[in-house]
């Protein structure tokens, strides 16, 4: 490379989306690249001009690992939606004078299924208009639905965090009898793909039964049903864990999370709350069986459990940062890094480039065959696609009883 | 020691009470005890004759290991409060039947406030009866609400996950950027006692503003003083960071769960429903000020999570066990074994023995100059006390991805 990197990131963080950063800024740095800028949150901000030059954040080798290790989006993040390029030529002409400006070859962005988007539009208006710069997109997703690719960097660390958390849960279950026992839903995100979810099946071994069932999004949920299986497990067992996807819905496609709207509750202020998924199942059988029941949401902890990290994601993320760059400075253009997985086990995996108009604005679910046939757990298949990813720990560098992060005064908050 | 040794576990679980059964065993065997038996679900399990031999459990030393990275009660627990000596007698009667029988002669019991209640009543009766059996109380709550210790084991490890998880929730706080901020409340277990609360302030260091504010129980809540300090922190910062305990009330002494429930909202069985604190305080704010909120209830997770224990509070807790043990067998009864901190730096702390009498359902709250003048964060002080529990990690032991615990088939749950 001869001439300047800018990378962003874009979307929902994750645990391993600074460790894509730190690849692109490595791979960059070996290849020759003269600066290596960063966006800050994402094209929203490079439109407003906002950047760093990443030498002064990446100064040596341990800001490089304390960076791996740090959760969020370093440079911060953003959801922003490019127009169609006949509908605003304006906002196109504005980034490439910026990225002129700044003599860009290189453009990374690190995200998901709405920022390989951004990548598809900007290279389509660069071929159109004959502009220079390169546009690579690096996958990053808890959620784990993206096309075309294995997997994506930041689901294996979600997925050890929430297999070691419902284990967890499931210990403290077991602690206390009840008269009639104790339901534990246990809320875990993805509103569409039940990637994250399935990994609650992970706490699963020779010393954790697992949960006693999981539902995923992809199937529909009929309440009647998972009552029936609640009332049978409760009379054999004193604790029951289930795992539930946030996005879980009944078959006429309603929310399970606005059946509790059925009442409407409003607040002082006239504001409807939606209850959680979880604390809407849990008030909905401790009222049918009169046992305890507890709601438990992975909410945020799941996407920034940096602590709980998987060494193969840490990695790969890196990887696919590196082979990003890679891509760009030998031509290609418009191309999305993947993963390809060449097998099990051994587990090997390698990264190759794809069209990006190909998995932009698609979603990868999980394939029917991988739910058993009632739609209450999930298979062995789907146990051994995700098991490879969740292993290997990354030792946070702690200091004074606290993992310590990659910090610049003055970058992030006061 | 020359009999038997019988130990139980009682209220709510921790990351290190079973750090505190493998010391007990290990004492225990050490001091020449001939069995050591185990109680299934406390003194409510030994009532009816629920009990197991250890040594068929903790077969190796890879086991004692195992156990103390377990969370959660390996031999169950439960919250049963035994009646004054003089309204049931035969209970009394019954149970020393079954220790004689058992030719016990030390009675370890791991717990809190409740568990020390058990000890008090168990040695007085053994008093009055000259009943040869010695009752040794061994502290244990993430609370660290008991009177006469230093701080109790189990606080440690929670208030490390605590710290951590805090601040992760900081820094995915400062990802993306909305219009009007992005406010997010954590919620943390201690309904009337701040210390969990206040180890949220172990997120500040030189990489992490820490929260925000931090509000405990013991100081009455002013949701108007509230507001106003969220409004300030929004006028110059995009994302703002409140730890709260769930036991915070208004000056009349009414929850802040409970306020949320002004308009009465019940669920399809009018089963009412009770919103939690952060969620409350959550809707609130967004009616209020329109900006993005977020509510996370740290709920089970922070109790359970041996992933992240404190290995001071894990070598602390088989420490307390083992002087449980030597204390019994060295003659004393009704006694609880204390934490006694000789210094802060260097971090050096003892164990004791106290009246029982002195502790049992007695509750030690955070000192009122340990909180600033405005109620709404920790002080030096605070920190400097909980910083040394926090020190150390133990590494979990990893198989195929996920920590390991100790386990026997058939004794929790299928």
């Amino acid at each position: 490379m001869k001439r300047n990197v800018i990378v962003g990131q874009s979307g929902g963080p994750t645990a391993a989306i600074n460790s894509s950063l730190a690849g692109v800024y490595r791979t960059a740095k070996a290849r020759g690249a003269n600066k290596v800028y960063g966006m800050l949150h994402g094209i929203q901000g490079l439109l407003e001009e906002r950047y760093i030059d990443l030498s002064e954040h990446i100064t040596n080798d341990l800001d490089a690992e304390l960076l791996k290790r740090t959760p969020a989006a370093y440079l911060g993040s953003c959801r922003y939606k490019l127009p169609e390029i006949h509908e605003d030529m304006g906002i196109y002409e504005k980034i490439f004078e910026i990225l002129n400006k700044l003599d860009i070859e290189a453009f990374i962005y690190i995200g998901g299924n709405d920022s390989m988007d951004t990548i598809k539009k900007l290279s389509d208006y660069a071929i159109i208009k004959g502009e220079r710069v390169r546009f690579i997109g690096c996958p990053k997703t808890i959620d784990n639905d993206l096309a075309l690719t294995d997997h994506t960097p930041g689901y294996g660390s979600a997925a050890k965090y929430i297999g070691t958390s419902v284990k967890e849960i499931i210990r403290d279950g077991f602690c206390l009898e009840y008269e009639k026992g104790l339901v534990t839903i246990v809320e875990i995100m993805g509103r569409n793909a039940g990637w994250l979810t399935g990994a609650a099946a992970l706490a699963e071994g020779e010393d954790c039964t697992g949960p006693d069932m999981i539902y995923l999004p992809e199937i529909p949920f009929d309440i009647d049903k998972f009552m029936d299986k609640i009332r049978e497990l409760l009379s054999r067992k004193t604790s029951v864990v289930v795992a539930v996807s946030e996005g879980i819905h009944t078959a006429d496609g309603k929310y399970v999370c606005e059946l509790g709207n059925s009442v409407d509750f409003v607040d002082a202020f006239g504001h409807k709350q939606l209850t959680g998924t979880a604390s809407y199942l849990a008030n909905y059988v401790a009222a049918e069986v009169g046992c305890k029941t507890r709601a438990v949401e992975l909410s945020t902890l799941q996407r920034a459990a940096s602590h709980c990290a998987s060494r193969i994601d840490i990695l790969e993320a890196s990887e696919v940062g590196g082979a990003a760059v890679k891509a760009a400075d030998e031509g290609d253009t418009g191309k999305m890094v993947v993963l390809v997985r060449l097998s099990d086990d051994p587990y090997q995996c390698t990264t190759e480039v794809k069209d990006v108009h190909k998995i932009a604005n698609d979603e990868k679910l999980v394939p029917r065959e991988w739910v058993n046939a009632e739609g209450t757990y999930v298979t062995e298949e789907f146990i051994s696609y995700v098991r490879p990813l969740i292993q290997g720990d990354v030792s946070p560098v702690m200091v004074d009883g606290i993992p310590r992060h990659l910090y610049k005064a003055g970058f992030h908050g006061k």
